[in-house]
C-alpha cells in the first residue's frame, strides 16, 4: 500500500507539511496520495541512522549480503501487479517496458548477490614476506577493498525501477556494504515508496540492521542538497540531467571533504553510418533507426540523437525514409509534464539553429504528454559552426548531419563532447578504412558499437556505460555491470597483520 | 649540463624573463643558475603538444612504452654523479639517501615497464555474443582500459626523484600511454632539468613522439594554474601539502570539464601503542620510533606525528624516553627554507596550545634550514577538545596522546580526519581485544601497520599509499605500485566488433 510516507530505516515517517502528488501522464492528472517531503530533521535522522549502521553492516559477511539482495529481488515480484501499475499509472510506460525492467532490475540484484557471495571481486592481493631480503626485509601486505560509508542515490526518471530505489546504484552500493539512503524521484513516488517497502521487507527478513536503507521523498532540491552536504555521506550516484548531475558534483566537491559523485547525464550518442551502408541498405538501417530513435519515446540516456554521415548519392532518400518511419511509430505518451515540455523546447531549439531542417514530425493535436517525433537534418559546416546544435533533445528525436567528406565527419566526431556510446553502421569491404573513425570515437565515447544500436545496454562484466564528461562526471567507472561495484570502494593494505585480525578473506 | 631552460617536448625553451634559483639549504644560499618560469606560450606549447601526440603515443605497444621506461631508468643511471650531486645540493638530504631514492625510481620505471609489457593490467574482458539466448540475443562485448589524455604532474618537495620528473606519477602515466607534462618544483628545478633531460633522451633513443614530455619551471602558482585549467588535460598528479593539493582540487573541478586530480596530501600517522606494549619493551619501541620519527628529518608523509596510548604505569617513562632518544639523533637538514619555517610554526602552534607540553627538543643554536626535533605530549581530553591540536607539523616531531581509557582512544582515533597510515603496536596476547581497535582505524585510514613503522613504503602490488581525504583526494586509488596506473586510464566496450577494428589484445 502506498502511504505518501519516506522511510527513515524501517520506519514510515512524515514529519513534515510539505507535499506533492505525482503525475498521470497518458491521463494527464494528478494521482490522489499526497507525498510527504522530507524534512531536513528525517534527512538527518536517516544519514545518522545509516552512519551508525555502516559498522556493523560493512562486516556482514558476502554471503549474507548476497542473501539481502536476492531478498530484495523476491519481495519486488511479491509485489506483483500493485508495483507493475504504480509503474505505469507515474510514468505513463506501458505494462511491457514494466515488466521487462521488473525483470532487469532483479537480475542487477541476484547478479550482484552472485558477485559479492564470492570474494573475487575485491582484488584480494597477498604479498608475503621476504624476512631476508637485503637491503631490507620486505614485509608481509596483503591488500583489499573495503566500502567507503554511506551512499545517497537520485532515482532516475526515465527508469523508475532498474535505476531507481532498488536499481543499479542501490544494488550495487549495497552488495559493496554501504548503507543506502535514495532520494525517490519526485514523479515516481508511489513507484519509488512500493519498492522501498520491499527492501525494507528483505532487510527486516534477512536480519539486516535498521538503517541500511531509507528511502526519501522531495520535489525541490532540498533534500538532495542536504543529503549531498551531510558529512556523513560519502558518495553519491546519480542518473539524470547534465544541470542535476553537474549541480551534485559541484556540491560535492565544495564539500570540506570532497567526495565523489558517480552521475550518468546526458548523451546524443552519435552514430556513423557510411554513404556505402547508406548506398546497399537506407531501407533497412532507416528501419532499424526509427524502431531506436522511437524506443521508450526517446527516452533513454543512449537514444541515438545524432547521426553522421557523409554525403553521398542516398542520403536525401535515406533521410526522408528515416523522417517518415519514425513518424508513422505511433506517438507515446512520455514520462511526465517537464519531459514533453523539455522535448519540444529543446527540439524547437535545435531546429530553429542556422541550417536546420525538420525532415518529419508527427503532424495534428496529441494528448498533452505524448512526444511528436522528429528527424532533422544539418551540413556539417553548419553542425561545427553552432554548438546548440548539438544540445541534448531527450525524446524521440534525430538530427542527422550530412558532412562533405570524412574529413569533416572527424571534425564532428573531435569535437564532440564526451558520449556514453558511439555507432558505426559500415560494410565488410569498407573495415580497412575505417581504423581513423574508431580512433576519434574511442577519444569521445564509453562503448563503440558496430552495425547494431546503441539503446539497449547488456548487464554483464564487459559493458561499460558511462564515458568522458558530460556523459559521466567519472569515466573511469560505470553505472552497468560487475565493476559498478568499485565506484562505492577503497582499497585498504594490511601490513604484517595477525591473521585473527585480517578480514577472513586475506588469512591465507 | 643545468640550463635553467624548460623542456617542451625535446626542445630546450626560455622564453621568459622571470627566474628564479634553487637553494642549497645546507649551506642556506643560493645555487648559480638561474632557472626560467615556463610562459603561458611555452605552457600551451606543451600541452598542444602533449595532446598533438597522444593520438600516437595511446596507441604505442605495451613493448615499445616499456622500451622506453626501461631507457629513462637507463638514462637517468647514466647521469651519475651529476644528478646526485644536484639532489644533494638542492635538497640537503644526504648522498645515501639520493642514492637509495635513485635505486627507487628506477626500481619503478621498470616495475611499470614489466606491467605494461604484458595486458594483464587492461582488465580485459570478453563476453561473447549468444545470437539464440531469448527473449534478445546477446551481443558479442569486449571491455578494456585506454589512456585518458595528457597529465600533469606537480612534483613534490620531499621526494626529489621517486615522486618527481620520473617519479612514479609520471611513471605510471607513461606506461598507460598519456603524455606528461611536469611542472617541476622550484627548490629542486636542477634535478628536474636533469632527469628531464634523461626522459627526453629515452624518448628519442625509442623513437617516441616529441611532445610525450616537458617539464615546465615555475616558482608561484601560475604555472600550475595554467596547466590545470588547460581544456586538453585530461588528468592530475600531485604529492604535497593540503592547501596546495587542494587549490589544484577546487581548479579542476570548476572546469567546464572537470579533471580528476590525484593529490596525495597531508597525513599526521596516528600509532597506536598499547600500555601493555609499553610496560613489556618501551625501550625498543622508543628506540625504532626516534629513527621513524627523525628518518629523512621527518619529512614523509607516512612520517607517525600522532602517538596514541591509554595511560599505564610506565607512560611517563616512555615519553621521556622517547623524547631523550629522538632528540640524541644528530639534527639534520631540511628540504628548504620553507620547510624550515613551516616546522618551526607549526612545531610551535601545536605546542602553544592548551595542554600540550614539550617533553624535549634539541636545545641550542642549529644551522639555519637544520630542524630541532620535538616531542611533545597531551591527554586525551584536550587533545579532543581542540582540532589545532591535530594539526600536521611536517618534520621530526611527534605528539604523544595520554587517553585515560581505551574508549576515549577510539573516540580520538574516530574525529580525526583520513590518513594514510595507522599503525598498531601490541603485545600477541592482546590480539584478540583489538577488533574496535582494527575496524575504527579501517575507517579512517589506506594502510595498517602492525608492530612495525609506517615510514618505508613497499613498492608491490598490495601495497596502498592514499586514505580518506585529506590524505588523498580520491581514496579509491594510490600512489604507489602497479595499481596506481588505474589513475590515468578508463574503460571503453567493443560491442559486436569486426575482429580487425579492435585493439589486438582484444581479438580472440
Amino acid at each position: 500500500m502506498i502511504t505518501g510516507k519516506n522511510y527513515i530505516g524501517n520506519k514510515l515517517s512524515a514529519k513534515g507539511s510539505v507535499t506533492h502528488h505525482t503525475i498521470n501522464p497518458k491521463l494527464n492528472i494528478e494521482t490522489p496520495t499526497p507525498f510527504f517531503e522530507a524534512t531536513i530533521d528525517e534527512v538527518n535522522e536517516a544519514v545518522d541512522l545509516a552512519w551508525g549502521v555502516f559498522k556493523e553492516y560493512r562486516k556482514v559477511s558476502g554471503t549474507r549480503r548476497a542473501e539481502f539482495l536476492n531478498a530484495i529481488a523476491d519481495e519486488i515480484l511479491a509485489l506483483d501487479q500493485e508495483l507493475i501499475d504504480a509503474y505505469t499509472t507515474e510514468s505513463g510506460l506501458p505494462e511491457g517496458r514494466a515488466i521487462g525492467e521488473r525483470g532487469r532490475t532483479v537480475f542487477q540484484l541476484r547478479s550482484f548477490a552472485d558477485l559479492v557471495a564470492k570474494e573475487d571481486w575485491r582484488e584480494n592481493t597477498i604479498d608475503e614476506a621476504i624476512p631476508d631480503r637485503q637491503p631490507l626485509p620486505k614485509e608481509d601486505l596483503r591488500r583489499t577493498l573495503i566500502p567507503l560509508g554511506p551512499v545517497v542515490v537520485f532515482a532516475a526518471s526515465n527508469f523508475p525501477l532498474a535505476f531507481s530505489t532498488a536499481g543499479g546504484d542501490t544494488a550495487s552500493a549495497l552488495a559493496a556494504g554501504c548503507p543506502v539512503i535514495v532520494k525517490a524521484h519526485a514523479m515516481h513516488s508511489g513507484t519509488a515508496e512500493l519498492v522501498a517497502s520491499a527492501i525494507i521487507k528483505a532487510a527486516e527478513k534477512t536480519g539486516m540492521p535498521n538503517g541500511v536503507f531509507s528511502n526519501l521523498m522531495g520535489r525541490g532540491r532540498t533534500v538532495g542538497t542536504a543529503l549531498v552536504e551531510h558529512p556523513k555521506v560519502k558518495a553519491v550516484g546519480f542518473t539524470g540531467s547534465i544541470a542535476g548531475g553537474r549541480a551534485l558534483f559541484d556540491l560535492a566537491s565544495q564539500r570540506e571533504e570532497p567526495i565523489p559523485v558517480f552521475a550518468e547525464m546526458g548523451s546524443i550518442n552519435p552514430v556513423v553510418i557510411t554513404s556505402k551502408a547508406i548506398s546497399n541498405r537506407s531501407a533497412e538501417i532507416a528501419k532499424t533507426y526509427a524502431g531506436s530513435i522511437t524506443l521508450g519515446t526517446g527516452q533513454f540516456c543512449t537514444n541515438p540523437g545524432l547521426i553522421l554521415t557523409v554525403e553521398g548519392p542516398k542520403t536525401q532518400e535515406f533521410v526522408n525514409d528515416l523522417a517518415e518511419k519514425t513518424v508513422a511509430i505511433e506517438a507515446q505518451c512520455m514520462l511526465h509534464p517537464n519531459i514533453k515540455k523539455g522535448f519540444v523546447e529543446n527540439g524547437a531549439s535545435v531546429t530553429s539553429q542556422a541550417g536546420v531542417e525538420v525532415v518529419g514530425t508527427i503532424q495534428g493535436e496529441l494528448d498533452a504528454n505524448y512526444a511528436a517525433s522528429l528527424i532533422a537534418t544539418v551540413s556539417g559546416a553548419d553542425f561545427l559552426a553552432n554548438p546548440k546544435t548539438s544540445q541534448e533533445v531527450f525524446g524521440p528525436f534525430s538530427l542527422v548531419v550530412r558532412c562533405k567528406d570524412e574529413a569533416e565527419l572527424l571534425e564532428v566526431i573531435n569535437n564532440l563532447e564526451g558520449q556514453l556510446t558511439g555507432t558505426i553502421i559500415a560494410e565488410e569491404e569498407e573495415y580497412g578504412n575505417l581504423h581513423d573513425l574508431v580512433d576519434a570515437l574511442e577519444n569521445r565515447v564509453g562503448r563503440i558499437i558496430f552495425n547494431g544500436v546503441p539503446t539497449g545496454v547488456e548487464v554483464c562484466p564487459a559493458m561499460q556505460h558511462g564515458g568522458p564528461y558530460p556523459a559521466s562526471t567519472d569515466s573511469r567507472f560505470g553505472a552497468v555491470g560487475a565493476n559498478s561495484i568499485k565506484r562505492w570502494v577503497r582499497p585498504i593494505s594490511y601490513q604484517s597483520f595477525p591473521k585473527e585480525l585480517l578480514p577472513e578473506a586475506l588469512r591465507k
